[in-house]
């Protein structure tokens, strides 16, 4: 499965980069945690960082009634998502011929608030497992009171394509020979060792579900 | 030095999250390797993910003259910046409460674009040296074909702000004494074990500013 190829969601730049494939996209998206939401304000670009959850062919996002992102897309506007991994940084012997190895992916869609509880508990049970999974079932989940005060929205993605870099740099032929060290230099992402609470006692176990994650 | 504080730099939600410390917002600038700009095409927002760096009180970013964010820039449109720093998960016990740990920065600025030669050189070279420093001595520098391919803009920070959450949760009261595992997992960004370029001889040893990088 495809997303078209528009004007906008082409890449101009190493089409050879781009992907329009559903599956590569998705695997982008629900592999990074937390995405750029671009939007106006005052008719200019704004952009901020917030966690988000893929549903099916949605992106759910989340926050206070009061956010200016959540105001643009109650509204009725168009957001642009960005969700970038970047896996490791590309030296070429030429300064010019510099990258980085990444996976990124852009989105754009309109949101719908979601009003109805099930529909919202369920985007908020994705949002919690998307960060870690089986903390939904762990930790108290929302009350009255606290659903009240979320806005949930769902973007259904319109448009999408992912940009990929990945192997060895590329050199100009005649800068193959030069003495410069050239090659990939990876990041890894860590998750650490766990810092309780110091408000809690010690007779609280650190649960499976989180010792998975940490292997 | 602070930032001035104008309706749209302002923090509406955690306001004491905020800092319009420029030494704060700078150091943040300076550790993350790179931003999402956001901009618009044809009205609407757009947002992709570019190396920068920082020189004195402006961000340089660097790209083909064709790309979509540099023909924004080059007609005079302000562009927002946003760069983040993932520290962590923050693990409540009810899931209202959970959160990031996490450094971010937003920016409001315009570009120009650099077209004398000496003013490129120094920021590309102060963007090769942000992503590792010492690169920029050790790699081919950029010819006067390669210089000419490449626009270089140079955004004077208008406005800008930092949002910084740090710390353990913050549960309500009464979720205190809940059998809930609540703490913090940090992320710890990785620089794995360099490879080589498969077309390089093994005769180019290792440079001492990556090592320095690895430890």
């Amino acid at each position: 499965m495809y997303f078209e190829k528009s004007s906008r969601s082409k890449l101009n730049r190493h089409p050879e980069r781009g992907s329009f494939d559903k599956e590569t996209i998705y695997k982008i998206i629900d592999e990074v945690l937390y995405c750029h939401v671009s939007f106006l304000q005052d008719d200019k670009p704004f952009v901020i960082p917030t966690i988000h959850a893929r549903m099916d062919d949605s992106i759910i996002l989340h926050g206070a009634i009061a956010s200016r992102m959540l105001k643009h897309i109650l509204a009725g506007n168009e957001v642009c998502i960005a969700i970038t991994l970047m896996d490791g940084l590309v030296l070429a012997r030429s300064v010019f011929h510099h990258s980085m190895n990444y996976r990124s992916v852009v989105i754009f869609g309109k949101g719908e608030v979601l009003m109805e509880k099930e529909a919202k508990l369920n985007a908020l049970h994705a949002i919690t497992d998307h960060i870690l999974p089986g903390r939904w079932e762990d930790a108290r989940q929302p009350n009255e009171k606290e659903l009240n005060s979320t806005t949930v929205v769902s973007i259904k993605i319109e448009e999408a394509s992912a940009k990929i870099r990945t192997g060895p740099p590329k050199d100009d032929d005649e800068d193959y020979d030069l003495p410069v060290w050239a090659g990939v230099i990876p990041f890894i992402p860590m998750l650490s060792e766990p810092v309780r609470d110091p408000d809690q006692n010690e007779n609280i176990l650190l649960p499976d579900y989180i010792k998975k994650m940490l292997k």
